[in-house]
């Protein structure tokens, strides 16, 4: 009634994941802005997409940032290093993962402290997963509660003005369990891109993104929009 | 005797402090790899004397690393404000300033933390400082601590391999101190950049950054070996 809309910072991928965190972001009545970053990741063309979602989400902003991973490496995702293909849920789960990209979280999460300041937003949402990225150190809770200490120590905002709440609205969701709230409030995951290591517009449907996201829909009962490569669909 | 020599990060501007810190940190036997940031700042010239001083210090590697900044704003150093001159130190001490850079320090951690883990340095040194600097949240000793936590939660090195520890072995000196320290090691303070706001090569001898040094050296009883605007040393 009449109070003025909060400011939230969404990281902003363009993926199936951070479609729905934007989409509850939204439902749970914040003014959102968008952060995406061209890292030098295979998928790029996640950019792309997450434009065309934020414009029909009618977000506040949104802001795509360039950052210099790839003179870093160390990643599959932005060196010279394969994509792991057709990996078992249990491979996944045991090991961290080439496609691991360093300190990569931190990093986001550090830019969104930073836009957050600027822009008055202290309410920083994200994707990530404890759950199918049981292997990514910087996708578990007690990384996120030490983040936001860290945070509320070492900004302007957080020590004089009002504290940063990180939310991670999907953090003990499984997949399909994130792709029934997202369907409900109505998320549409033909836009989203997942894939690794894409061809063109196609999703490869063997990365451990793939496998995970393919699963979900399977799990949801729901078929999933997005194209494959080698799928009937393309061949016609 | 035979030991492997321990991999470090220096966070490296090529200033004063920095400088200072890297001579600290080969003296204490690390091997040395300097990361510095294109940033937008405007004394890009700082990343021009940055390599000479890794030249001839034989660092193991320079890496210059850019960022977006820029787009994001909200500091005299990164957008079109004006860098306060002539201030007292009491009134440096009163505030966080508007040179202070959203999240910046919390950004190049981060991004040390990430070339940490793929060079294999678990040692990050950086030459903050909690006495000059004490307007700046990202300079105290309780934000280290908890960004120290945080990489060892978050990232896979610091999970699973070994810890990350940051040193910053100037944050209780004074500045007289931290150049009579560089001094004893041989530092080469003619090469160093501080100023916020340089005309050309000159530093302008009035930003916090060049009153804190010129302090410091008045303090030390030595010489500021570099040049000023206006200075007599100029006008020859």
């Amino acid at each position: 009634m009449g109070a003025q809309q909060r400011e939230a910072v969404i990281l902003f991928s363009g993926g199936l994941d951070s479609s729905t965190v934007l989409a509850i972001a939204q439902a749970e009545g914040y003014s959102c802005s968008c952060l995406s970053f061209r890292y030098g990741q295979r998928q790029e063309i996640e950019l792309q997409k997450a434009r065309i979602i934020c414009e029909r989400a009618g977000v506040r902003r949104h802001l795509i940032l360039r950052l210099d991973l790839g003179a870093i490496g160390g990643s599959a995702l932005t060196a010279d290093i394969a994509v792991p293909k057709d990996r078992s849920p249990d491979a996944m789960k045991d090991e961290i993962p080439v496609t691991y990209v360093p300190a990569r979280n931190i990093i986001f999460l550090a830019h969104a402290l930073a836009w957050g300041e600027v822009i008055g937003a202290a309410d920083i949402f994200l994707g990530i997963n404890a759950i199918d990225y049981s292997g990514y150190p910087d996708c578990r809770p007690d990384f996120l509660a030490a983040f936001e200490k860290m945070a509320n120590l070492g900004t302007r905002m957080g020590c004089t003005e009002r504290p940063f709440t990180l939310h991670a609205p999907l953090l003990h969701l499984r997949k399909s369990e994130i792709i029934g709230r997202g369907l409900a409030l109505g998320v549409d995951y033909s836009l989203t891109h997942s894939c690794y290591d894409p061809l063109g517009e196609l999703a490869c449907g063997r990365c451990d993104a793939c496998l995970l996201r393919l699963q979900g829909f399977a799990e949801a009962g729901y078929p999933d929009p997005v194209r494959y490569a080698g799928s009937e669909k393309v061949k016609e």
